[in-house]
């Protein structure tokens, strides 16, 4: 960017991809959501699984949120908070992305992986990565995995491990660095 | 078994992994079934996605379906009829598999992939092996993959290109053959 | 089996699954095989992919170290001692699983994955568990995982955290219940 | 780019992952290399794993063949051609990979996958994926998916079915895209 001009901001929505009643990754969104916010560069905004318009009885881009496809187009980038259940994804989050396609396309995604086990909810993240692949998003490679959630909250849902402010910090620069990227590409740089 | 003796029927339920409005795979599992029940040795029914008590807003066996859970529970393998999305699973199918979890230990499972495109859910059967491993199922390794499955089955969802019905029969073969150890296993074996 | 009679031991080698100079996976094979040794039930022996015949110029069946397919043809199961190499398996274990293919059918499989972090080589077993299944081998769901492995023995290669005596036990005990359970299938129960 | 300012050629060689003795896929990535060839704006080569210095006692940065290491440190992106065995990777392309670390760091990859059944290759490129997000590689989401390659080619290596041409040109298309994007972003955007 030509200097003293100022950057846009980037548009980085947070889906929290549970909806599951007591779930602890709503603790982890929210202290990321509040870590994000920390950087004028980006804009934020909660992408809850739990509050989109789906329907049991559909699939696909048929049944469209409008409001949730209007973010994804807008967005420059995206980070997705995840459970592990049974070395999978939630199938709502898989619902939800499933409901836009081009809306994706060329733009980062960084994985959070949740879980109350001592693995961090790595496979979890190995197991999206074919579904973000095809939706045409970029995964970066530095995740944010929180193992024994329930041990880094206290029961206010406030962080009781420091340590994850620093690997926050490190997840987030690498996601920015990504999304700048594709941002550029996708404005600057025709497609063949 | 002693001679003479008559085999119980193994209890095998299809599962239509799909609630989409316009579904090819209900032709798939429909086939299938039809297949299946002519064996004598098989007793099974449908289980369809889009029937389940499910909800929204939450996931895991605090929402689960006491009728999902007693079949699975009964079953002594399952057979998974899953289209392809995005290349992974449908999310409610997910969404429906987390409900159990005990329940599917040391019992078999058959997929029965399904795509529009070329490559007969090949992409969603590799996502869907480390949930069914996780759960306790047994998956076989002999498919069945239906691709450009609009053109397997006429407007009256009769299956038009017979090569399926051999390669059904190779599908249900090993999967009866599974069943039928893990059966004797779970019955016969003690756990250490 | 028949009271009175006694089982013909199961024959279980453990493969580990690099050649690296340095492995810290080789302490963690040395641990299991003593282990393994303690049960009557079970015969074993080591497999070192370090040690095979293979070459660089050529893969699969007709590079077969006709060793190497002997003790697989004779197992009954498999243990894979496998460290995570950028979260996929070595290159050298995947050259020496490719060389034979009927010989693993319908035989169990149990993983032990090694890393140098904090997530047990989680990432490894889900990346070998297509190729497994392809090869006909039925994964048991019970891994044993070393997590940070270089803090698990000293430099004689000793166990420093006894946690790993009860978790081997536990990971045996599947094992041995799962090639139980396939070699009385293999043997009695015809295929279809 | 300034307007009447020359692009720099893209540095894009393309490994071929396979020593197999009478392996296609030599098939493919000379087609591959001849129409990469017609594009003024890629620098190409081949990187033949048979042709690696590597050893069959080690694994790792540690047997770093000094050649690899300097492609693919000047490497703006790389071509990937895989057959699938037993649905996963061959071991000495993985063997090779695992050379380098830091050399691969946001650079573009593109697969072209190939199998002599009918399903292109598909599994081997999604069992690719953790792998090559771990190495800090962007996989490109349009593939090509060499199915029953013994039919695409004639005796001499020629391709005799057209189609490929058009496919390649696609795959190449978004390959170069996603390489000239993160070019930039390497030499322009500063990581936070």
């Amino acid at each position: 960017m030509p200097e003293g001009q100022t950057e846009k901001p980037l548009y980085i929505p947070l889906i929290l991809g549970t909806p599951r009643q007591g779930r602890q990754s709503e603790h982890v969104a929210m202290f990321l959501l509040s870590e994000i916010r920390k950087r004028p560069e980006i804009e934020t905004e909660l992408i809850d699984v739990r509050a989109l318009k789906m329907t049991l009885s559909d699939a696909g881009r048929e049944m469209q949120d409008p409001e949730y496809a209007k973010k994804i187009l807008r967005a420059d980038g995206l980070v997705i908070v995840v459970p592990e259940y049974n070395h999978g994804y939630p199938g709502l989050l898989k619902h939800a992305l499933d409901m836009c396609l081009d809306e994706y396309i060329h733009k980062a995604v960084g994985f959070c992986g949740v879980s109350a086990g001592p693995f961090g909810g790595s496979r979890v993240i190995e197991n999206l990565l074919p579904v973000v692949r095809e939706l045409g998003l970029v995964a970066t490679s530095t995740d944010l995995n929180f193992s024994k959630v329930q041990d880094a909250f206290d029961d206010a849902g406030r962080l009781t491990d420091e340590k994850y402010v620093g690997r926050a910090a490190k997840f987030l620069n690498e996601l920015v660095w990504m999304t700048r990227v594709l941002r550029y590409g996708r404005e600057t740089i025709p497609p063949l």
